[in-house]
């Protein structure tokens, strides 16, 4: 049995991006180009047209975008997602039947053969796309076709048959009745340009009071954003401010039994006092949480909550939900458990539950709370220990109606689980950052984030340090360690982020030898950093921040390529705007204890540098210039003074005053 | 809205072989394994059981093998396509409850933690399986469960707890309600083992005759036909055999004229005698031909027939079936042409015709026909001139009936196309062979077609000559350089073919110079070939063919890896079975002037060799043994003596008589 599908002559294939074969989508913020590749092509020698058709979600009618041969029957057309929400997109193609009437012509007609009848084909096709075309066109198809069938002379009407007002019409009416659209629509979600560049600060509100023994309060929090904002912060994320569970309540530094005055752990949530929807008493009311939004966003400033989907034995869930946790033969709750480590704090939902559909619900219905409180980035704890369809059918059905909300993935795992969580949905994910130091090890790592498929769905946010990590790098590499994971974290990828407080001071005692636990970790105690000591970097991570924000070269993570360098201690990498407008260089020592020097290799025709030409590297951090030539230039740095420079490099050099710095 | 089918935990990706997202079938030969890896995991740490689920195409029930985790979250499973036809495999996997529980279990035991409860969770697993087995086992399960249930010793309740024959039987009663399967069904195509391992031979049955000067007979075929098969030959193939036209035929040369007694090309199909369904008269009879299968059948021999879809002006469809070409302005039948070049003596098809219904039909009945006459083996002419969807269509409906018919795609065309062709379902494929000379262009192309995808489904058939293809190497290299490359042909292609006649009397004369036509082409003569004549590489090509036939390294393609050699003018590789039992070094020289030596080097432990202990290669060529020792070994070539060595490697000497050949 024939299908009038099977008609289509062009076979459409290799289309890219396309994640798993088309099951999800690709992301982009607003005001971004999609470049679509296809492998397009047909039987025989005739001329194809390919366009690459797009939509956003919802709407009936595609846009065409003309796509362009790139030889290999390879195709290439670009559109531009305008708007937050989703966008489909899909690759049409046909035998253009007037082009290869037309070539073919043209190439007769050069040999010296009669096209006498060639020029009634034409005239043929020509009338036909007439009965396609609308007042005025179809009129002068008509008239064309005219002119081709009657007895003019012969080189004239060749010369109209061939011309390209004939060939600009007859494309605006292809006779597409037998083309062939790809089987597959493509998605793309659309983000709001902070998915792809932000720029992270995590504190704990109750550490904020002015003054050392009180619990801080939302109030303090506000009194601090203005230090904040001068750190060049966008994005203020809070540990979960929920009530704390008094059940099995950890003491400091992680102790099975908390003191009277210990105050738990924020990621112990709920109590008589309120679960995922309250605010712990302590920080203030939902009122003033609002006000501190508000606040905030007078500062350029949002605050994003950890959102953590687990429960403290006196959660109110535990007592009207019992169904949504597992309960054990001797009648308790399975608490959450890596065998044999226990956590009798906490209790897991129990995923498997039959009332699965209402745990959704209800799960869905906490980010909606936040949301209706202001929030709209939301950093997720440990998704990776909650099914992954939940996860899709969350996000999807948050972002239909808030499509500018930003989930981040806190998700510390296998390498395939995250990228999957990346795909089903997460705007952006943690990685494995934290525990590449060396060359080769971030060479690697950045290259696969960042120059293969991934970099279609899967957006990282660096991290120097968390509560959670506190490397072994920064243990042992005290200040010019910090100082190099911060330039590599704010320079290697568009969106990064500090565990601020601990990282200004450089707070590096770990609980114990191979352990990444903070001393005294400020997971189980109230803090009171003394952020404006003498040594503290806050005045380095703010030039850094203002570099990024000046340099749009480093608001994304797509140009990143790395050069080598003839000394592994030092990594150098660069980052380019499309037009290479702002073009950056960054070189960082990963040695925190010696100086170290080499000569860098930059690749300057794919800098758009002229190898015959001076040019400059603008070192943003320590404001020095140096007059480099040619692909290799020598650095030198110093775990004291500079363990990393940020050049801006400028293609030329203008003035003589320019040479002044060198002279 | 929540589906049921969101409950399934795990999540399955990444499967491979997959062929542009499981729109084509791979392909097999009967007996063959399809080895599957898919990535499976789920959220948290629980263990997974995940399953290879295949099928014969229309069997509702699917059949399942265990796969075995190889880390990083990949799976491996393996089954044997045993019959003829279309398979269907696809991934499933869960959630493996009691394995979990299990391995926890023991954990917590080690830890000398106490696990009375954990028992209790065990026997409710160990009871609801119960409730899946039958007799007996559900009685066992049952047992089980009451016992870990009951009050005996605690730590004998462990031991058959954790015991193997508790996990055996859990294992086969698994709880796969919220299991996940992969959401595509990807197929296989079976074909006979001919369909990968073949040893084709091209003549024209009019130049078969005995004595010069007269018009060969399928009787003459039936003749030569002893001498065929001592050459090793399994596929005997005919160009077309059909009437051939008259009007515009071409005469010796590619004459726009021919004279009176030109018999015309084969490929201009059809005459008042008849078309794509009757014998050329001078060749025999129907009934003749049918003969000649049978005869060729009992040499082992299949008949191979090329189909080539296009008419002489004077085939009866062009007057029946006037709506299956396209009719120009003047009333005349568009011919074919490659602009500026006309082809006055073809007609093709006009495949857009709204009568594509009918055309299609037709042409299928062409093959149908053949297959009544017991032909089973097609070379089908320039099928990238045919529209895809076509083939596609063809070859399913005639594949459905006849699964054992074998479709050789003669498209000499550009990449894409001609891996399109093959994803189709064409069975083997022409390829750029004969245009690959160095040692460069050989192991690029040959890595491509064995070491990627495209091993999945394009099988190469490598011909060194063809009537159209005389290439520039074997017209300036001569004897050495037709020995060279028969030697490529029938070791780096389990299948190869060669146009004879002119291959054994290293015909190498072209038409003019810069031509790949013979000069006197037998497509526009009858020939007389001296086929005998003491210069005649027939008994090369019988020895190639038997050491073919001899070593079953030969016989596929997927094993063939590349082996550097100190001299570019070498090439060497080697083929194995999986077992390494049958282990085949090839070197060829690709000068087919000079002497060249070289070192080549061997990847010892991936061939199964030792590096301490010598081992024998075998030229099956020359009959001559060589004792080699260690990766790197000398091999010396000279065009008029020996320009190819074909080494059977046998990995041990056994005996010291072995040793009396070099001693």
């Amino acid at each position: 049995m024939q299908h009038e599908a099977q008609r289509g002559r062009v076979a459409i294939e290799g289309v890219q991006p396309e994640i798993d074969g088309g099951r999800f989508p690709i992301k982009r913020v607003v005001g971004e180009q999609v470049k679509v590749e296809a492998d397009g092509f047909a039987d025989g020698h005739d001329i194809l047209s390919c366009v690459l058709l797009y939509r956003r979600q919802g709407d009936a009618a595609w846009t065409a975008r003309p796509m362009e041969h790139l030889g290999n029957d390879r195709w290439r057309g670009v559109f531009t997602v305008a708007e937050l929400g989703c966008y489909a997109y899909t690759v049409k193609a046909w035998i253009d039947r007037f082009l290869t009437w037309r070539r073919d012509t043209a190439t007769k007609a050069e040999a010296g053969q009669d096209v006498t009848v060639e020029l009634l084909v034409g005239a043929a096709l020509i009338e036909e796309a007439s009965t396609r075309a609308a007042h005025p066109d179809a009129e002068r198809l008509h008239a064309w076709a005219n002119a081709l069938r009657g007895d003019g002379d012969p080189d004239q009407k060749l010369r109209l048959a061939l011309s390209d007002d004939v060939a600009h019409l007859m494309g605006a009416y292809p006779d597409t009745r037998l083309s062939t659209t790809y089987e597959k629509e493509l998605g793309v979600v659309v983000d709001r340009e902070r998915a792809r560049f932000s720029t992270w600060y995590e504190l704990f509100p109750r550490s904020t009071a002015a003054e050392a023994g009180r619990h801080g309060t939302f109030a303090d929090c506000a009194a601090r954003l203005p230090a904040i904002a001068a750190l060049g912060v966008d994005v203020l994320y809070f540990p979960p401010i929920h009530p704390i569970g008094y059940s099995h309540r950890k003491g400091k530094n992680n102790a099975l039994l908390a003191g009277p005055d210990d105050p738990g752990s924020p990621w112990a949530i709920g109590s008589h006092e309120g679960g995922h929807k309250a605010v712990h008493p302590q920080l203030g009311t939902l009122e003033d949480f609002r006000r501190l939004v508000a606040r905030a966003h007078d500062y350029g400033i949002e605050i994003a909550l950890d959102i953590a989907f687990q429960c403290s034995p006196d959660h109110p869930y535990v007592r009207e939900h019992p169904e949504w946790f597992r309960w054990r033969p001797d009648g308790t709750v399975q608490y959450a458990e890596n065998p044999p480590k226990k956590y009798q704090d906490i209790y897991p939902f129990d995923f498997d539950t039959d009332q699965w559909r209402s745990l959704w619900e209800e799960l869905k219905s906490i980010f909606l709370f936040w949301i209706e409180q202001g929030v709209r980035i939301f950093r997720v704890d440990n998704p990776h220990t909650k099914p992954f369809r939940f996860w899709e059918w969350l996000i999807t059905e948050v972002k239909r109606e808030y499509p500018d909300v930003i989930f981040l993935a806190e998700a510390f795992t296998r390498p395939k689980v995250m990228y999957h969580l990346a795909k089903l949905g997460f705007t952006q994910s943690y990685t494995y950052f934290a525990w590449r130091n060396t060359t080769w090890e971030l060479t690697e790592y950045f290259t696969e984030l960042t120059q293969t498929a991934v970099r279609e769905y899967f957006r990282p946010n660096l991290w120097p340090n968390t509560p959670d990590i506190l490397t072994e790098y920064l243990q042992v590499g005290g200040r010019p360690a910090f100082l190099a994971r911060l330039v590599l974290a704010a320079t290697l990828g568009a969106s990064y982020g500090i565990y601020g407080p601990a990282f200004e001071l450089c707070e590096n005692q770990p609980r114990e030898p191979g352990s990444e636990e903070y001393l005294n970790s400020e997971k189980y105690e109230i803090k009171h950093w003394a952020s404006d000591r003498p040594d503290s970097l806050q005045a380095t991570i703010a030039r850094v921040n203002a570099i990024r924000r000046q340099n749009p070269a480093l608001q994304g993570d797509g140009s990143l390529r790395f050069h080598p360098v003839e000394n592994e201690q030092i990594l150098c990498y660069s980052k380019h705007t499309a037009d290479l407008a702002n073009l950056i260089v960054v070189a960082v020592s990963l040695d925190p204890y010696h100086t170290q020097a080499g000569w860098v290799e930059l690749p300057l025709e794919a800098l758009g540098l002229d190898p015959h030409q001076p040019y400059e590297a603008h070192d943003l951090l320590s404001d020095t210039r140096h007059l480099w030539h040619g692909a290799r230039n020598y650095v030198e740095l110093s775990p004291q003074t500079a363990p990393a420079h940020i050049f801006r490099v400028r293609r030329r050099i203008h003035t003589e005053r320019d040479f002044e710095y060198y002279l």
